[in-house]
């Protein structure tokens, strides 16, 4: 089936100069030559022949490898980028406007990715700049690895080496040097890396129509250029591990010596994706490399640059390329550029790439040892065990109910899950300080963490958490009726935050947030604060019920009917209702007595 | 059909863990916590909780948004970030880990994306560390734009916009303020940005059985997610300009009110790649948006991010954030930081995005006038013009047999372009300043370089200008036997450098190289110049017909049988014996009469 390919473009003929366009108005220092549609170029901002005091470094090429070239022009790395239409060498006109409008004195440097129109094109432009009295030096570059060794340079195409020559020949000029040491660098860093590529889906044109991919599913190609051709060879597709290792030793390979590098030297790695890999990917193929080019190479590894560096439209893959690291290259490979697109944070010193997780700090105020039932209850102590007691066992006998009411408005297993929490806290409860209140519904987070699971289990850690952080705040060893108001308010206000639920919500909250309102309000009048929690509760459980008028707006209940949600509380609220209730009549039964 | 997506990874479970491994080979300012599988925290490596004075920043969520949020790691943005599974958020344990490792006495801010596992897990650790007696604030991203107007945040989600709020804490707390300060910077600037996506295709997980795409061909998602779910609407692919305005519309809707950005404002746009999108059609994509920001919506844009900031994996599209650019943010956004993946070179005063294309020089030495032809010839004039209308002739002749001949080993062209070169000379000669051999040789440059065409076209136009500029070095007007050696010598270095081709690749070097040969050993042997020319000719012709027996090494004929290559010698070496040996027999046929 053949079909256009998606691209978010318009004409497909404008997409180099809208490209230059967005390009420029996203970095202020890169203009344009007002020359579209053929003269399609982009320059340094603060650059002019008029001004420029240094050699001028241009490169270009075939549009589609993005950010390559223009988003390398920058002080420290390009002046100027003639840009091609997508995969066509620009034409000799629009390179000799870019010679023209940033060549000084100094000359320019002319860096061509080796390939034929590239080559003649730029060839042609420098010779007619050098015509026209310019200094003009043209550096090829032909880092491809993946073909048998050739016939000079004719046979190794330019791909994600150039931008590393385009960065040592941008510092050199940045430094100050003449043409011909600029150039020379330039040639020598060219000369010091390799390059292949690896991809697993072919690149689409904009306003092509695409046929069936020419890989199957399955497959890859090994040792493909940048611009769609075939690869050298197809493989099934294996562990990336597999792949980077074969591509490595394609590079690094003594039978074609493509690159100067031997055992015990130092190199730099480049880890380049072509258009649609996630950088996911890219990190992971980097993260095997390294390792790979110490420990079967014997190589140092002294740069590491992960990134789509030079694409190829969509292609889904990568190309790993290796330069020796001499250390005038490293030099001018860290010197400080403006150009956007030169990757940053590469440079300085590796420190140990993993560090020990800290130790959890030692439970609170309570030294070292574990938290555990104190010989002796104070009566707080004795309150709180019977209530944490009553509660849990109220939500033990609601676990059907529960679980029938949330098949109607959820996935069914709220009754079960809260079970489990309960039936936990009873099994730990011997080991709870529950002469401290604050710690004991610190356990009780701890407890319900550790069993309940789901949604739920978190909501409850986080609203007994938060109680502990603000119960902590009063020093006494009993515990106030504000300071529980205090705590149910914390414990509230954090479910609201981080569930994102508030009143109306149909959740807990509809229980806990009209508790809350009464229990503060009667406490602050001047109420029996058992009487107010008794009231307090009285209130969840009518609020619990409300719910039932509400419309979801958290959770899954919001996918059901406001029909069916009708017909039941949110059982969430319910189970907050129930536990409060219990706790707030043993509470009251045990002061009875 | 349903296949495995095929992804550059090893075990698909792992791909989070090798993730951050490569990251930390890749910048030597990160490093991560030695707790893998469960603990996946990147964090700055000039950083730790002992010594930190600062507020600590720290993100993360589910995995699968690279860079976001570990490449935001650096200082001056993120101190730590907590990566979870793929599209899963992280788990308590490995967030407080996190906090824990960076988090000094000024405490931390969580920024956290608005999703119910996100807000949960986080919000545990948060009250988990405040229950530790760390300082911690939340500040909650829900820039999503896509849906209609909710229920308080709880129905945005987090989006690209979060990256900002990194940008605007991480730089607050750089600048030493306190925790409170630094949570309203985050949570002010959370308010102030609105989020929008488009999506191509759906993305693929690691490991995951891929159907057919949900997304026809020819169809687009508005308002999606980061992770695969569905958008708010389906729509007919259209012009990105389309699109673009139709997101800008809907972010900026004052139905919604999401934004608080009114007309006469001023804003920051980002537009961000999901994945796959190369970086073409989002400069395309920011290059449109600008214009429509400002004449449609009244808004002055004073910084446009394009990138790849917070992807899906591998999905095909982008998103675009509108946030208000009041002056202490864009203090903040334009703050310096080492996080790598933070776009650099975006601030700075915009210039005129486009300079008028510099006007080529006037003939060099010729002030302005236009060739022509003398009105008295020189004798050298004379020579010259007989020379290069005998050689033209040559060519004309020759057309069916070159034609012929390229028929078996390349594309049958080689004549008629051959034949288009030398019929316009012939034409263009009555005005060639024949008096001057130097510029007579560059207009021939001229006159080939646009009528030819071809390969052969820039070729011969390469030879013509190195030929010219050699030529232009001599100083007197009669050009010496030795100086036309000297430029035979520049042209075919010029065709051997920019071409790729060295003798025996059977090319036209193979005619011109032995004849330059012959040439300069006669000459300094200072034998008769006319001489040396015509044996040189004989070597051209010479070489031209051993062609034969070479293997071609550049060109088409690299794909033609040797066998077939021996019956003919190569077309462009054989024209290029052919006009030198007819200009060198004209010479000599001019001085003897």
């Amino acid at each position: 089936m053949a079909f256009r390919a998606k691209k978010l473009i318009n004409n497909p003929d404008d997409v180099v100069t809208e490209f230059i366009e967005g390009l420029v108005e996203t970095y202020p220092g890169l203009q344009y030559l007002d020359g579209f549609p053929q003269v399609k170029v982009v320059l340094r901002a603060d650059v002019s022949s008029a001004t420029n005091d240094k050699v001028a470094v241009i490169s270009g090429g075939g549009s589609g490898h993005e950010p390559a070239h223009a988003g390398y022009v920058g002080e420290g790395m390009l002046t100027a980028a003639i840009c091609g239409d997508v995969f066509a060498s620009p034409p000799v006109d629009s390179i000799l406007a870019g010679i023209r409008a940033v060549t000084g004195p100094m000359g320019c440097l002319l860096i061509v990715k080796n390939y034929t129109g590239d080559r003649l094109n730029f060839g042609l432009a420098a010779e007619q700049a050098k015509a026209e009295g310019y200094k003009v030096e043209t550096v090829i570059v032909g880092d491809d690895c993946a073909l048998p060794p050739p016939r000079g340079v004719a046979g190794r195409r330019g791909l994600a080496g150039t931008i590393l020559v385009h960065k040592v020949a941008g510092a050199a000029a940045a430094a100050g040097l003449p043409l011909a040491k600029v150039a020379a660098e330039a040639k020598h860093a060219s000369e010091l890396v390799g390059t292949m590529g690896v991809a697993l889906t072919v690149c689409t044109l904009p306003g092509q129509e695409v046929t069936s991919d020419r890989l199957g599913p399955g497959k890859i190609e090994l040792g493909l250029g940048i611009h769609g051709e075939a690869g050298a060879a197809v493989a099934d597709l294996q562990h990336v591990d597999v792949v980077v290792s074969h591509v490595l030793n394609q590079i690094l390979s003594t039978e074609t010596n493509y690159v100067p590098i031997t055992r015990g030297g130092r190199v730099i790695l480049m880890v380049n994706g072509l258009g649609s890999t996630p950088l996911m990917e890219l990190m992971i193929a980097a993260g095997k490399a390294v390792p790979r080019l110490q420990l079967e190479h014997g190589l140092a590894v002294d740069r590491v640059y992960t990134g789509a560096f030079m694409t190829s439209l969509d292609m889904a893959g990568f190309s790993i390329s290796i330069m020796r690291a001499d250390p005038p290259i490293l030099e001018r490979l860290d010197a400080s550029t403006k150009a956007p697109s030169w990757p940053v944070g590469v440079d300085g010193v590796h420190p140990p790439t993993k560090i020990p997780i800290p130790v959890p700090p030692a439970p609170s105020a309570k030294g070292d040892e574990p938290q555990s039932r104190p010989v002796q209850l104070s009566e707080q102590g004795q309150v709180l065990e019977v209530a944490i007691e009553t509660a849990a066992n109220a939500i033990l006998n609601l676990k059907d109910t529960l679980n029938e009411w949330d098949n109607i408005v959820g996935d069914g297993d709220c009754g079960s899950t809260m079970y489990r929490g309960a039936k936990a806290i009873l099994e730990d409860i011997k080991n709870y300080p529950l002469n401290d209140a604050a710690e004991t519904i610190n356990e009780i987070g701890s407890t319900i963490g550790r069993t309940m699971g789901g949604t739920s289990g978190i909501i409850y850690t986080i609203m007994c958490k938060a109680a502990y952080t603000q119960l902590k705040r009063s020093s006494g060893s009993v515990v106030a009726p504000k300071q529980w108001a205090e705590a149910l308010a914390a414990s509230s206000a954090a479910v609201s935050k981080y569930g994102g639920a508030s009143a109306g919500y149909r959740t807990l909250l509809d229980a806990l947030l009209p508790a809350l309102s009464v229990l503060q309000e009667k406490l602050n009048a001047g109420g029996d604060p058992i009487t107010a929690f008794v009231l307090s509760s009285e209130a969840a459980l009518t609020g619990a019920e409300s719910t039932k008028k509400m419309q979801a707006q958290a959770g899954r209940s919001t996918y059901v009917s406001s029909e069916l949600l009708s017909t039941v509380p949110d059982p969430g609220a319910m189970a907050a209702a129930s536990w409060y209730r219990a706790a707030a009549l043993a509470v009251q039964e045990k002061y009875k007595s």
